[in-house]
């Protein structure tokens, strides 16, 4: 089989393509056919060695896609050959709390990831995917969307009324958008740009800033609020957004901290304002297995389509990880087989 | 003013109308002029005496109303004159927990309540309510939008794709649907009505059981969820319908205990199956001034419209409250001043 | 081996001794020889067809015991030879929400007890238990110690300064007592006989109630309370004290639903009582392993000793569970060997 | 009346002692005249201008006292002449979630305190002490004791067996060893100081770490917790140990965010660590008043006593204020009249 792989060092250079015999399920385990991967910011993280600068190579990149079901390993009873399924993100995380063994199975480091023909993985390391998707929107949900399932309906228990903000219109974003929309919230996006705040409001958002022309978005956001504040803010840009995210908070409000775009240490957290604002900083690290079935269960009966920006062929990986480098896209970049 | 009241005895045979002078505000308080009432199940039961039989006559019944302020006493400034508020049914019960105290300040029993041309509140009482709404429409949130609310929203923390069960179509139970639908949920309603079902289906109703032609509609339930369950029930029925909630219910549901339409005690509850199921049943008493206030922010930005069945003018108030005592109506009976 | 089966018909007269083959730990599995089994009132409804008409037989019975690791099949790694463990009575539900599924790997029925000289168990079914118990005190803890742990920490979130009300001196009753003082709480305990209150209060109860003498035992909690009622009631009487139970609680308190000492069926429950008291019922039924470790945990820490009633050798077993169908004892009936 | 009031500038300095008319109570109003209060670091923070650099003076400072009730306005029916009160720190938020609002009624800024002979405050913003206390201990409970309780039991609901990490050994933290030792916690205390470390073990604590002998006191943390880490840590140092308390955190943890002892600004905070260890971080600003009234039920039962670490009388209350802000002290620093 072809697959991608990081080898000899760090950086897109050093992901290059290589032949590999497909493996072979073991007692427990499923092989799949890969149709789709999506890319996530943290893959550029990996490739790049931000992320585990001892990481063990060479390693398969790529957290996310989705397969066909090809062969079953002895006792794997779970799925059906022919069946769509999706690796979970971090393969261990079933159900309740994460441990801090489970950071120890999350794929695409250290464990190999999907971006190659053919992906063997344990029967409980994957779920079924909603059958009304695309491949291309199937492979965007195991980080992306359960990082905004996880944040807005998990650990938000978001409610009907409340005012969420969401930086960006990345996967996680527009993922976290459109949740916030399914559980009856009023939406503000901010964005650097006036034509993907419209394709938000396209996408259900109420009130779109735009941080480049208003960079004291935070001051727009208690404007558009009488005052008072948003009761859930999705934090993305990590050092340069937080402070003015506990500005933007209603007293008893909650930020999720998913990303770190604009950098991972934050210099000159106001303490007082996070006391002020009775704030609850919560980090959030994708979710657990039961998290995603219960996202599927939401995405079948809502029928709703996650936004892809652009699908690349298989041949064309390092390209995509390129554009995804660039950081200028509205959804998810896919890579289809 | 004219004010109806009961007095003499119970029955609806005692609801008569008298004249009264117009109160006056105290401190602190409030005088609105009553532009709309809705009914609920309550008010029959207090004005037959089943809810307290040592009730202190002459008393003006029905707990909800909505009116405009007409004037105001010393140190009362939270409302302007002109402005439209609805009275709160737990008049003490500001936010978070309820106390044993809070159950003495509900309007229309053991404190005077709406069916009056004009009424006397703390203003700590009154909220405003949204602009959008025709004044019957007002009239029906301080009871049954509230609790449908409690219920739903608060105590139900409903998920996007979690599935509901409403029993009925009355006041209640439309909001309860109107209110799980804005969560984002799957809504099954029960009815022994057809055309109720068709027209609860069109305000989003998902999945409808006449339980007149399938009295088990648990196994309805329990066959449309794939043999799961309902992760939330909203048991108005009580005693008649509550192990059929139990039976119906998913591994580690709620069951919301609302209302006692079909009679108060229950014969021969199931507590294997509610050891079994997990079940939380959880007893719901309207809500609080807060909820009230949160379940307002929902209503204006979805602009969502509470069901009124009918309106009768307030020269037919005993004719209302009768059309009530039938049992027979979809969503909320109304009386306008 | 030496085990006991139910065959041949329900009843204690069906229990009878057998010799069986020690059976082989297959891949993931651990063979352990017990040391200390416990009884559960569960023990003797499935020993007399209550719990389940439809049993297959031959079954080993009761689902507590502790036993020392003796062999280790292919790939189960997580525990040593001579570690001292105890099976988790819902043998697949590791942690988070129960599932349907789960309530068919428990111990006991329809899954072979403990009642044998050996035992095989996956090794993701055992906890490790502390040191400092003795055989006897760690057999009691998969049932009994983990439904009360569920019941008073995980599911009720008891707060120092709380009011507890637990029923009775049985197992789950004293380790209820034990868990809500550990939580800061203050504990009434109901008995029919002084000379166990007295017993209950050397464990740390607050107060006592004799049923017998006092049969309104919800009067005495609330003139104890000052009117206000108890925050969290374990109800393990079941048809006789529910209504009770919902009389003694306070406004927002919590009754778990535990036990059916009196009947599975309750006769006018009153549904008034349950909206009054917005009372949260909440059914119990054992616990996950994460709540078994956590209980182990607060164990050690505490060196809290489990109460052990009697402890009869492995011979006596039909005496023992003939000792538990008595209804007379205070703690658990244990059996060694 | 004697009264201290800050005017003419910011600092120790500006601190005045002057003589005032004794207020009168009007409608619903209650005065009190103090028998005991306790200093804060806020109260030299409001002193020093630092809290609130537009300050309206001249302002009686100092949040919390205790006095005996001497007087009553109309209608205040709440409390009888001679009963002991304590100020609420946050006159207005009286249950639930606070909002914006309640932030402008904090007694000792912008309202006047308490380091006057008497004081006048509305019967709602006043709850009774329990009786076991002598004055100077019921006067440290408004501030530091709500604040511990709210982290600890209310936004902690810390469970037996958990283990809390408290950082130092002044007024909230020695509340928090107590509170967290109440709800059966493992309690690590760090100090500068071994002999401090002694004193908290006397009244608890598990384990102490010296952190000016072990700079890497989240490594003593982790060692200490076989490499899980805390469940639970109180910030009081702010900029220099919320990295550390992030490193000492186990996966799903809490962080209470209460105090800003060596400044309110964090120079590279790790959203990264925030991330994998799904840090919970909660800002805390004391407390309701129905979590004070919680607080001395709990108080009440254990009669457990606040630790006094000096008392001044009223007539040294600037030297009182001075030795607050050596920072050396073990426990609360109370004047008494």
């Amino acid at each position: 089989m072809k697959a991608y792989v990081i080898q000899g060092g760090f950086g897109l250079e050093h992901v290059v393509e290589v032949n590999r015999e497909i493996p072979s399920p073991k007692r427990g385990e499923v092989l799949i056919r890969l149709k789709a991967v999506s890319l996530n910011s943290r893959d550029i993280g990996v490739i790049e060695g931000f992320y585990n600068p001892h990481l063990n190579t060479p390693l398969i990149p790529v957290s996310d896609g989705v397969g066909e079901v090809v062969a079953l390993g002895e006792d794997a009873t779970k799925f059906q050959l022919g069946e769509r399924v999706s690796g979970i993100f971090t393969q261990s995380w079933k159900m309740g709390e994460a441990t801090q063994e489970n950071w120890g199975s999350t794929l695409g480091s250290p464990l190999d990831g999907m971006l190659a023909e053919y992906a063997v993985l344990p029967e409980e390391g994957l779920v079924r995917v909603p059958d009304y998707l695309t491949d291309a929107e199937a492979a965007t949900l195991p980080c992306a969307g359960v990082t905004a399932w996880h944040a807005i309906v998990e650990a938000g228990s978001i409610k009907a009324g409340n005012t969420v903000v969401v930086q960006g219109t990345g996967g996680v974003s527009l993922f976290a958008l459109q949740f916030a929309k399914l559980q009856g919230a009023k939406v503000i996006v901010t964005s650097s740009s006036d034509e993907k705040l419209e394709r938000a409001k396209a996408l259900g958002a109420d009130f779109g800033i735009n941080y480049k022309k208003n960079t004291q978005w935070d001051e727009a956001v208690l404007a558009y609020t009488d005052g008072i504040g948003a009761d859930h803010i999705v934090d993305l840009g990590g050092s340069e957004t937080l402070n003015r995210s506990l500005s933007a908070l209603k007293v008893g409000g909650q930020i999720s901290i998913v990303g770190l775009l604009s950098g991972s240490s934050v210099e000159g957290l106001d303490l007082i304002a996070a006391i002020i604002r009775k704030a609850r900083l919560q980090g959030i690290n994708v979710g657990s297995r039961a998290m995603f079935e219960h996202m599927n269960v939401a995405l079948q009966h809502h029928r709703l389509h996650p936004v892809v920006d652009r699908v690349f062929p298989f041949s064309q990986a390092v390209e995509a990880l390129r554009h995804l480098a660039t950081g200028s896209y509205f959804g998810k970049i896919c890579i289809t087989f």
